[in-house]
């Protein structure tokens, strides 16, 4: 699967974001101000997760015109990827 | 609030695990494997909010010993971060 | 967009178990417990809300063997729903 | 643990959308507005928990006034519950 653009940079902005609360937390900064942060990192990691399994899905499904088994099989794997990540 | 070193660990490996799936998604690696590596990294950075909320809600009714309003007041305020952070 | 059983009898349980817990809070039972319950009862709507959300992802891109405007416009939006429900 | 009324309703009102999620699904409405009202009950289910184990914890600390160890012990379970809920 070829990952776009759109996700490599919401994880590099993640690996940013975490960076930021390490100094704040350096800081002593008031914690509701770190949780804040954490959480707007922790929801784009949800966000970068859900746009995998989406597109790994809608691959699996495309590559199954010809209703084939064995593409049959990735469509139900990629259906259990999806469930697992939530 | 003084953020222990369980925390400021964590937030580290969370950090370094991100850079991991950077390195994978340059090397196409299998969507699935990546997927678990990023739900790992959510995952942890629920536990390490769920540690900060829960050790300041503990702070502030500590300090709430003798039910002044402001303290009060401040016992609502970390019971509202806690919600906010789910 | 048709349901199946599976997500019907999951739902039915869910209710049931709404039901068990209102009880047990009548019956002032230890938080823990009742505290778990929910949990399980959150997660299987979690799980009701994923199978929906995958399956109506499917079914767009395999409606979509032609590739016509209208059908891509509805996989993008199937993909907005799975993002949302999370 | 004493329940205040806000978290019974909360529950009784999620029971409620659930049996009309039920009617919809047999109505066969359009899976965005059925997913829409599962998330609803989802996160409402998410914070009567939250409220739960928030409240659980300042009454564990509240009772530690005398520092000893059966209660410390107490608030150490309090946050392990509250961590697990998440």
């Amino acid at each position: 699967m070829e990952y776009n653009a759109k996700i490599v940079n919401r994880l590099k902005r993640s690996k940013g974001q975490l960076e930021g609360v390490l100094n704040m937390i350096a800081d002593e900064k008031d914690c509701a101000a770190i949780v804040t942060q954490l959480s707007a990192v922790r929801s784009s990691l949800d966000k970068a997760i859900g746009l995998i399994v989406a597109e790994n899905l809608v691959e699996c499904v495309q590559n199954n015109q010809n209703g084939q088994d064995t593409e049959e099989e990735k469509i139900q794997q990629a259906i259990k990827l999806l469930m697992k990540s939530r």
